[in-house]
């Protein structure tokens, strides 16, 4: 009998713990490990050999882990990567100390990579026995193969109550008003394009498509001429045709490479105003609460993260199951939504991003077309029963804070 | 037979329209009134004779328009004070053109003036046959004598769990970093006082307690010098000993004398940057989002505030009622939460504000006491059942645009 280490990487969502009780839970029907042990921190603390024991965990803590959001293991943005090879030796050799057989790794493109070069350099070395797992998770629905990413629906669900909502609050005045709402997607327009499931959005500004400072003016007066009201939704990681961000005055580096954006939203209401297109113009920036804001967990969402865990799981059953990402399809040829879970080799998910569809996106900013809608509605369908207290959820207390 | 009218004032909450639903199925149980119409966008609206029949709602419709936020009837910031005798002799003479008796108006100390300025402007003129109700709504809780403003409890329910996700998230990685939350709250410190339900804010400022510099930044230093992270929530209202807003260098001006705040956040990410106290800090303005997030509506709230629209309607039932306001208050001498309505004079509340007591508060911005928990926690209390499709909440097309 061996362990496993299941760990958390990247950025948080809604409903990243599920994955991580699917695991737990897999493993108490069919113990295939003989522990299930959190790595704290990611990478980063496995290779500090921090660890909890998850694998007797109760039902009841199961559940309640399942609503929880945020990375209950603690995260890192530490990316380890074919030049490691120091950290990989290191890892390897924590994974043979600790009688550790599979590392599952719960996280976005960079946790891919990590798994393919991880499996990649143990191939290498002739290592048959340790073995690495991706399970996808992110608020940006950016990978590659699989259908949609766990995490994704809630943000989106949240995204697209907060637009519905603060459209029907800026309407209420008679006097002309502009609101301006930003999400996340640094590279990917999914989350905005998402806020279009209110059916309330006037003005879509996504990654994908170039800004056109003079088009989106002249979009903006024409709905403010006929209605006095327009609703703007932007992408943080929108840019204009030279790939310069919107928010580029506020760009800063978040140690990965990547830009920390915020400010497209701010840069709008500041072209908005400078030309008199309107004088009145409120702006919304989501932050951190669009990706764990988990009291809108969408049924859907959190099912499939908790089930993929499993899925995971029982495959890691077969030894020769490594470098992979479990996946989601959906089952073809039936009206209804259902999906399956498939494996893929986690090296074609790393590093590459998933756009949002251009064909999906309506001509002058005006949102997306029905295919979207089709994609999107059932993603974010149902609402789970939460376990609560004196009017608010019960959560897990961090374990990384245990 | 006579008509009454109902409209709504000031700034939208989550709950407002459960007040006008409580006043039309009460009359559909007892017809006070021939007709119930609905007055659109304020006092502006009524002075211009827009109204909407109301008085044969559908229960299903009547059930829709309990869980749709922000006024329905759209809203107006025009405020009919004791000066405006045309506007008043305009707007007696439109209830006698319609054959209205009573004006029910929704809103907060804005609309209980107006309230109180129309009783006294028909008392003045011997004008016995027109009556004005006032029922309270105020995401900001300010309003005195009541126990609580219907609107206040979804708002602050919104709040505490925002505040609740979003630590969770700012916490997983091991890097310093700092949150901070902005609420709404003018003058009083009522919103972001209800953050601490979350029972995770380490610094609370409100617009009550003089904001010191100095202590603040020994607060936050001695906190991330235990923990490395630090969450902080603030009014939007919260001010220096001399009186001046944090986020003064942003006042702008509302039409209502009111300053328009925003950026008391944006100060102290500045002031905890600049003075190195951190190096990372995020920043979340929740903006109109936090007052009308219906999805998180507290069944406590919503049940309140469609009854108090009841018990106007059915107060008014005697011919004499005219000028008063309906209310809140805790049934003494139990040990479990239960609320009576009674009524109060409009001019006991207009133009008065209810501050969040000082003695509720923790020394050195440390929160709040028991005393404010055991306020707070009942209001919160339980989650509707909503009417969703497509996976979101269904709600009402406006009237004001049908």
């Amino acid at each position: 009998m061996t362990k496993c280490i299941v760990a958390q990487s990247g950025g948080p969502t809604a409903v990243i713990n599920a994955t991580v009780a699917g695991i737990v839970k897999a493993n108490q029907m069919n113990p295939v490990y003989d522990k299930v042990l959190g790595g704290l921190n990611g990478i980063e603390g496995v290779l500090q050999e921090k660890f909890v024991d998850l694998t007797d965990m109760s039902d009841e803590e199961n559940l309640i882990l399942r609503q929880t959001p945020s990375s209950a293991l603690g995260s890192c943005r530490y990316k380890l990567n074919r030049q490691k090879t120091e950290d990989m030796d290191k890892l390897i050799r924590i994974m043979e100390k600790n009688d550790v057989e599979t590392l599952f790794y719960v996280g976005g493109n960079d946790s891919m990579d990590t798994v393919a070069a991880l499996s990649e350099y143990a191939a290498a070395h002739g290592i048959t026995n340790r073995r690495f797992v991706g399970c996808p998770k992110t608020v940006d629905n950016d990978l590659m193969i699989t259908d949609h990413c766990p995490g994704f629906a809630s943000a989106a669900k949240f995204i697209a109550n907060t637009a519905l909502q603060t459209w029907y609050d800026v309407n209420v005045y008679t006097r002309q008003e502009v609101f301006i709402l930003e999400t996340m997607g640094r590279d990917a327009g999914w989350l905005a394009a998402a806020s279009c499931l209110s059916e309330k959005v006037d003005v879509l500004i996504v990654p994908e498509v170039a800004f056109d400072k003079d088009k989106f003016l002249e979009v903006v007066s024409k709905k403010l001429a006929e209605t006095n009201h327009c609703y703007i939704v932007v992408s943080e990681g929108a840019r204009f045709a030279n790939g310069e961000y919107l928010a580029a005055a506020e760009a800063k580096n978040d140690g990965f490479g990547h830009a920390v954006l915020g400010g497209a939203a701010k840069y709008l209401e500041g072209l908005l105003l400078s030309t008199g297109t309107t004088k009145r113009c409120k702006v919304l920036d989501l932050s951190t609460a669009q990706r764990s804001h988990a009291t809108e967990q969408s049924l859907t969402d959190v099912t499939e993260s908790f089930e993929l865990g499993m899925s995971a799981h029982m495959r890691s059953a077969d030894r020769t199951f490594t470098g992979k990402m479990v996946g989601l399809t959906r089952k073809p040829g039936i009206d209804k939504y259902d999906i399956d879970f498939f494996a893929v080799e986690a090296e074609k998910v790393a590093n590459y991003v998933k756009n949002f569809p251009v064909a999906w996106l309506l001509d002058d900013y005006a949102g997306i077309t029905e295919a979207a809608f089709e994609y999107f509605r059932p993603l974010i369908e149902g609402t789970p029963q939460f376990i609560t207290k004196n009017g608010l959820p019960v959560y897990i207390k961090p374990y990384y804070l245990q």
